[in-house]
């Protein structure tokens, strides 16, 4: 973890903080890696770009082999179709309230669109948002393969591709998330084993009714390394591209991949035995506990180990030296993903800190 | 809380969620409650922007009286003093890091300036930063009441008003937070009572080395209706404008003075007892704890008892009828300022929900 304090240290004088930094060497090596698992096991993959909502990423990810993008809304999906990304599933059982509908329908007519549906009231008004091209919207059914979230029951998927086709959208496939192996370590393997029971279900489903499922998706970053099944044809890890301290504990990436940091400054020394950093949940949002602490910092053993809006808490122990007031520090989040939400724009450099360029976070706020 | 659904219900064909409204009614009749609450004990009111981060709402605190306004950051000053404001507060021990120190002195030309220091280190960058015009920056010295965050202890804050003033700048006051009164009821009145003893000790600590302290200013919405001593210059409430849950748990505010909400929909509903909301973190934060839930749904008792980050879960008592897919539900926050940052703009409106308009989160995304 020196590493990220070193890069740090070469760009320090040009960085307000807090600001998230990239290493654009280490995303590269993220993004081969991945590419180069699935190609072993003759995977598709569609990386999430709700991790790093970044035009720039998503075609560093395009450029290695990825078959197109998923989204985790309208909105997202918005923006990537914009600049040009023609292959986006917008994998959340989307409801096309307010102007939504309307959206999608423009957003079909642009890019290839594949949307995830749980049920029949939304094939109902997805289709009626349609109009007269209901042919131009994919539908991937969401099974629930035990993260008790959304998602159909698994022999549920057949009645809803029929539902879809009745009204002429085009049902592909399944999908599901395994969210309920990012809790433990343990975990993983189990919920990749779940994964691929429902998945199997889904696809007999669909071929009871007369449909063939084409698209068998499953996620994510910490479940990765158990979907190789011939069943699965797509994988939509986020999180791989950067990594975090959750995936590091969860055995899911290794500190050397850790690719984005935030840069932070303390501001205050007054209380003993902590330091005060410019990095609150605005910058950081909520993610940890008292257990785990809400970030860590390279190089020390010491945590956040409490957040303000704009104040972060790093204890420091007796035995740790405290670094001064104006020390700029680089904190690795537990979860990646809602800290580029937070800024306007990465800072994206290399491991030597070198050439730092700035790429905005295009989907940035787009929430719906 | 039904007054909001129905707000909600008059515009949810305009509304794509999730996304932020406000009832710019309830809005004015906060600030105007403030306002006169500050004239009955002779305070004046500096409104921290960190909770609406938007010009207009500021231009409405201004307009009903204001002194000025306090922000949290170098970039939420900027964002205000380029739509005219000249009088603000930066209410941080803000270090001159990066290109802040150029961006303060650039700031302190265009307005009238003042910002936090609770140590010497602070103090020198500072000076540095102003180069020649260090009489253009106004330095309010924070001082630790109890909170244990920043602030030097009480008794110091003469000595950094000297240093100050050796350096050339204007040494005018001190400030605290009561940060120790946000935790339970019975904490607020106790913590304005630790604010205002730490604030006469720093008063005199000032007065010793021959330094006025022009100003004293105190938090904080939870503890302002107890800080109301001669000694107290300003009040510097933030979520007064809003109100949200915790506010209204701590006795601060009442359920009828909450001025902004979340329109989420319901997109799934597949496992019994629970449904789908689409507001998870990235909307959100995640300000709460599984005891009082991340967020309340208007007109039910059922609260959001976990949170993803595009889903949100609304656990749905057996006695209450769950809410079908596609209903349009008003959601309040735990702690409404984080919610804010998250969003491009607000859905401006009024308790009848007529006439919404879009109000920019001008600030947004400004955290350095």
């Amino acid at each position: 973890m020196h590493r990220l304090q070193r890069a740090l240290d070469a760009l320090v004088e040009r960085v307000d903080t807090p600001a998230p930094i990239v290493l654009i060497d280490v995303v590269q090596r993220n993004i081969d890696r991945m590419q180069g698992f699935a190609a072993q096991h003759d995977l598709q993959v569609r990386p999430h770009v709700k991790t790093h909502k970044c035009v720039e990423i998503g075609r560093l990810q395009v450029e290695a082999g990825a078959v197109g993008i998923t989204a985790g809304n309208v909105g997202e999906a918005e923006v990537f179709a914009a600049a040009g990304f023609d292959d986006i599933f917008l994998a959340y059982p989307v409801w096309p309230a307010g102007t939504k509908g309307e959206r999608i329908r423009r957003l079909a007519g642009t890019t290839r669109l594949r949307v995830g549906v749980d049920n029949v009231a939304a094939v109902e008004a997805l289709a009626d948002a349609m109009g007269d091209e209901p042919g131009r919207l994919e539908i991937v059914v969401e099974i629930d393969c035990g993260a008790r979230r959304s998602g159909t029951p698994p022999e549920g998927a057949g009645d809803l591709a029929l539902a879809a086709r009745k009204r002429g959208l085009v049902p592909v496939g399944v999908y599901t998330y395994p969210g309920h192996g990012s809790s433990a370590p343990d975990a993983r393997e189990r919920a990749a084993r779940d994964q691929e029971v429902a998945l199997a279900t889904a696809v007999r489903s669909f071929a009871g009714v007369g449909v063939t499922a084409e698209v068998v998706s499953a996620g994510s970053t910490p479940t990765v390394a158990f979907s190789t099944s011939d069943l699965i044809t797509e994988i939509r890890p986020g999180e791989y591209v950067f990594c975090d301290m959750d995936n590091t504990r969860l055995g899911a990436c290794d500190e050397d991949q850790i690719a984005l940091f935030v840069a932070t400054t303390v501001v205050s020394d007054r209380v003993p035995g902590q330091v005060i950093l410019d990095i609150g949940t605005k910058a950081l949002g909520r993610d940890g506990d008292p257990q785990r602490g809400y970030g860590r910092i390279a190089g020390r053993t010491s945590v956040l180990s409490k957040l303000n809006e704009y104040h972060g808490f790093l204890a420091v122990p007796p035995e740790e030296p405290r670094p001064g007031v104006g020390t700029v520090l680089a904190m690795v989040p537990n979860h990646v993903c809602p800290i580029v939400n937070n800024f306007e724009e990465l800072i994206v450099t290399d491991s030597q800190g070198t050439m730092p360029q700035r790429w905005s976070v295009a989907a940035r706020g787009r929430l719906s």
